[in-house]
């Protein structure tokens, strides 16, 4: 298998973005198509369009992008029964997405077909074929989603193997066996793709596996070692249920482990920052102990280890972490380096060569303040403002006198009660002027959030078009108790940027009014760069 | 292979523990143990005495303990080079500490025997074939951890064999093979499993996976099929690095995958509780994805399938979420059922019988509170005050008046500047006294707690020797921005007894009072209780 090259691709931004509690904005999408195709992912399926109308702005924007490598999948099903796939809405919608990839998924388990479709077996096989010959005459590349495959194999083999031959004879390029239910253990995988080989050896097939019992990255190494070449998955595994399998572990296990090709080395070296950037996105985190690119990944043991572990790494690490862009905690200034802050600097807007001390000063600031508690990885807000102090070039919109959040309750509250009202008063200066303002919420964040507004408004109009779209608190270090350094970041968008900032305290009121200041003077910057000034 | 009995030993006191960030107190491993023992676990590594001079109490706490079906093992590893086993400190204090089961760990990678033990080859297989043999002469049962087998294996699979062949010639009753880079994938594990066990036909062998490539459930499950007998791993999962294989999803794919026997049906059933359980006391959440035991483990899709699965589970899940426990959000109101409920309340003190509306009016009440936010698994303390109200039994200790949190800032912070303090002043009545406190801390809440404990301490001297131990907040759906349900969960101790509480608000600092009120109320009522009040 030296050299082979295993197709790689994702589907984050549809079956993961089916996992409960996320969501993604447009841009968020177009974001992540941007990155996973500098990964060097093959195809990015983007989203369902017959059943997402968001989805079609999507496949609409997507297709004015400029990418480098990766093919766009509008992702729907088989005609309905009954009806010809020339006159099947959903198959129009998926056209007119315009995507040059379109993946279908269809019934391959008979019972599925005859209890939940409730039509004939078939008819299942004709709708199937019909859908799949229908969009390759259209001149797209088709995938053919073998839905529940490996029970549908079980239950009926030589039903569910029919299926696969009608999406192969009708022509789709790969088709891709579904372990829907997340229930298969890797060697039943591992027999049944190579069933399935052997009964269609000239067809392409891919994998696509769930993480339900916990083996969702070996299931799909096993699919490959029976000859699947194309691996579906998502990035960090999330999906609905206990995800899907993560396509970045599986692409690190294939070329580090068996010897296969799917994004290259180079690309590989990007794991740990696609890892973590998808995720910030998504609003999750990354767990420190994700493999490869969590933060623990290569973590080592104190004590026992610590001096062995200079002599003879390879003891201790099971790949040398830089591969894949981990080994450290400290991720924009470790992995960025000067050559990626320079044209993070530039992406912003600035030049950062002509800072005091240059790029070196820069990184170690950054290192220092992501000891202390701060991430730069979504905040390109505090980042940027950083990035301006460097330059010599910040000059703060207001300066604070002083604030103060006052947080009431005025009566036995049981457990119950919604009597607690927060209220913020903020006192400013904007050069010789001075505004005082409170605000009232339910929390005393947004109290602040809304003084904060309400005294900058009239020396800043543009604060009125400025809003708040996210904002999360992470305790850093739950067993310090009461006080534990807490993070807040904060995205925000005045229609036509966005960006994030982040605060740090131990004192998570501080920690917010930071990542405010930062989310404000940071729109302000962005209207005056837009304005020409 | 039906109906054959694998062994489990559980390492999460000891390996799991070495995870980041996960403290566990003595008394926390103490009911631990107890609850793997309720499970069926067979073995549970409790320490490492050598290493770890606060083991020494647990195995002498543990040996008191009354357990009903698991063996206490103790773990440390060969004796020194060039020492006998009989002069060998470590081996002296594994054996000081009285455990029925010994787990010692010994090199079987020539590299690691040569650059990391800087010894002979023949001298580290004496040091296995003495150590093994000297503990096993004393009564206990020996577990050989063959660490780095996999590696070993690889670089030399002579040697690594024959230092399992000492191992077992010794008298080791399970030699477990230890994949400690957690570099390995299923396949490679398979084979070299079958090829130590054709080596080696009369012995029994176990195995011990890290997840660094994605696959510990996997590998273990691969052993297994090739003929090991012992799994081991740690609960969820945890551990250092990208942890060790899970102990309890292994155990499900065994029993309802493989058709082999581990803990049981009856015992499977706490799965979910188990998980949550142990979660909680390592102060970390189980990931609403995690298998079996996640709240979205067997959460379906919306829309699409909501009517197909009613009429046909099986098409959706790949088990019956009932035999793991597991199938709601609602973990103590709907997994409890009445039974559990009366039996908890028994275990605080109370006899819900007498409630009106009974244990129903309870339930309900629960539900109602989890679907606000709250939860019960480590909030004994809440719990124990919302039987006491349903009871009609509870007399606060205290009303509120009024309470007032400040968090003041008077300068331009930066990002960086340390100004912020906080205060808080609290107003109470005790019967027909007043008080009025005030206390002071970095942070809002700790100001508040600091301000009750003051304002009560008079009427209640026991409030000074209560004292937090634990704090932590979730934001339960951070798409809500600045005001999103908190929840707050509080652990505190008086020294004798420990207990947990809630609180939760859109407001952090009224999810906080109330988790606190609950807490001091709690304490209060069990140093009664203690008094004979």
């Amino acid at each position: 298998m030296a050299d082979k090259r295993i197709a790689t691709y994702d589907t984050t931004l549809r079956d993961g973005e089916q996992c409960e509690g996320i969501t993604l904005s447009l841009e968020d999408k177009l974001a992540i198509v941007r990155r996973l195709d500098e990964f060097g992912i093959d195809i990015i399926e983007g989203g369902y369009p017959a059943s997402n109308p968001k989805d079609v702005a999507f496949f609409r924007e997507v297709a004015a992008m400029d990418l480098r490598h990766a093919r766009i999948a509008a992702f729907g099903s088989t005609c309905r029964k009954g009806v010809a796939a020339a006159d099947d809405e959903g198959l129009a919608d998926l056209l007119a997405s315009g995507a040059p990839v379109v993946t279908i998924v269809g019934k391959t388990w008979d019972a599925q077909v005859e209890r939940a479709l409730r039509t004939t077996l078939d008819e299942n096989l004709r709708m199937i074929a019909d859908s799949v010959a229908y969009l390759a005459a259209a001149g797209r590349e088709v995938v053919f989603d073998a839905e529940h495959f490996f029970d549908g194999y079980k239950a009926n083999a030589a039903y569910a193997l029919a299926c696969v031959g009608a999406a192969v004879e009708a022509g789709a390029v790969s088709v891709d066996l579904c372990e829907t239910n997340g229930g298969a253990l890797p060697f039943e995988v591992e027999d049944v793709v190579g069933a399935v080989r052997a009964a269609y050896p000239q067809a392409r097939f891919g994998i696509h596996c769930h993480n339900d019992s916990g083996c969702a990255v070996a299931n799909t190494l096993a699919a490959v070692r029976a000859g699947a070449t194309q691996v579906q998955g998502t990035v960090n595994g999330i999906g609905e249920r206990v995800g899907n399998a993560d396509l970045l572990t599986v692409i690190a296990d294939l070329e580090l482990k068996m010897g296969l090709r799917a994004v290259g080395s180079h690309s590989l070296m990007q794991l740990t920052s696609l890892s973590q950037y998808v995720a910030e996105l998504c609003n999750v985190s990354v767990s420190p102990h994700h493999p490869y690119s969590g933060a623990s990944a290569f973590a080592h043991k104190g004590g026992l280890h610590a001096s062995a572990i200079a002599r003879f790494p390879e003891a201790y690490e099971h790949v040398n972490p830089a591969v894949v862009g981990n080994g450290a905690r400290m991720l924009v200034s470790e992995l960025a380096g000067k050559a990626s802050l320079l044209q993070k600097a530039a992406s912003l807007g600035f030049r950062l060569e002509e800072a005091e001390g240059g790029a070196q000063a820069v990184l170690d600031d950054i290192k220092a303040r992501e000891a202390r508690g701060f991430t730069y990885e979504v905040a390109d807000g505090s980042l940027g403002l950083l990035l301006m102090r460097h330059l010599g070039i910040y000059r703060p919109s207001f300066t604070l006198e002083s604030f103060r959040v006052i947080v009431d309750d005025r009566e036995d509250t049981g457990a119950l009660a919604k009597d607690a009202l927060s209220e913020a008063t903020v006192k400013i200066h904007v050069g010789d002027a001075r505004f005082v303002a409170t605000g009232e919420s339910a929390g005393p964040v947004g109290a602040l959030d809304n003084a904060l507004r309400m005294a900058i408004v009239e020396s800043y109009p543009q604060v009125a078009h400025m809003e708040l779209t996210d904002y999360k608190v992470r305790l850093l270090d739950e067993s310090q108790g009461t006080d534990a350094i807490t993070r807040v970041t904060i995205t925000a968008t005045d229609g036509v940027d966005t960006w994030g900032t982040v605060g740090v305290s131990e004192n998570v009121i501080e920690a917010s009014w930071n990542a405010l200041v930062d989310s404000l003077e940071y729109g302000l910057h962005r209207a005056r760069v837009r304005a020409g000034k």
